[in-house]
């Protein structure tokens, strides 16, 4: 399979992605420090996304912000339960309960080379599946103490290897790491 | 005061300084890519230290390599209960179950200049005491999925301010910031 899984995702320096409810305020406080623009990479990474990935907490996030941002591309959002779809996201959102293992192969088997990987349960499952191959993290200055992480418990260690540093001039720290696959 | 307190200290990439045991297998294994000789700036950095504290768990980590390694460097060791130091550091190491501001204030008093502080958990109180004002992380590429955490609760969120990083070609990233100590 030549199919690629990165993660793309903003962290606090203590490694959360969000506040225990879910709450961004963080994230928007130091994005009003990122000049007009500037996207710490986030359009041209998109640009090389075939498919996004999400887990029910992410999806219920984006849809509470009112406006779908991921114009076009197709989504799956992975889900145990039942979730809705606005009828004008049909057409590009899915729900899904495949296990990674299945659905990368199946969206493989559709031509997917690309995944985005999103949200920190659904990230920390594909990272046990073995399935992540690209980590791409930006640390925003702050500490928050408590939320949501990106990283959870995990069957071994993960040995990573360092591939990049973009150090933005208003304190953001993006690190790129490989993880090998298990051949 | 014109007293710093800094920590310097590695971490793997999901925010771990140990395993739950204290281990540090994961670093000294990722230790074998580092050249001889390069220290990522500790020497630099202790020179630059006038006491160290840490915790007990710190302490007795220490203890259980064999050697001391702080030379002549005077230590604090934070602990609520008694502990046990060996005649040969009783010059140089001392036990105190004071308050993180006491301590720091003691030691600004006796002359101190800058305070090296150790070990997850007195870190974790030094921060809440809004005691700490540099942070020098050494990110080491690997996923853990548990262990000791450098970093805890929270009062409440702690804004930084970023300073410097310096990518390592074995795949270290030290990151350098700043807190903003209440006025």
């Amino acid at each position: 399979m030549s199919i690629r899984c990165s993660v793309f995702i903003a962290t606090s320096l203590d490694g959360f992605i969000a506040r225990d409810d879910g709450g961004l305020d963080w994230l928007n406080a130091a994005g009003a420090a990122v000049p007009a623009g500037e996207d710490c990479g986030y359009a041209a990474f998109m640009k090389s996304v075939d498919v996004l990935v999400m887990g029910r907490l992410t999806f219920d996030k984006v849809m509470s912000l009112g406006k779908w941002p991921y114009d076009e591309k197709p989504v799956v959002v992975l889900s145990g339960s039942a979730i809705e779809i606005p009828g004008e996201l049909q057409a590009r959102v899915s729900a899904s309960s495949e296990k990674p293992a299945d659905l990368v192969r199946r969206l493989s088997g559709d031509g997917a080379k690309h995944l985005y990987i999103d949200g920190g349960l659904v990230i920390q499952s594909f990272l046990n599946a073995g399935l992540i191959d690209a980590l791409i993290i930006t640390v925003v200055p702050v500490l928050l103490g408590s939320g949501r992480r990106l990283f959870g418990p995990l069957e071994g260690d993960i040995v990573l290897t360092y591939v990049a540093t973009n150090v933005y001039d208003f304190g953001f720290v993006q690190h790129e790491y490989q993880v090998a696959r298990p051949a």
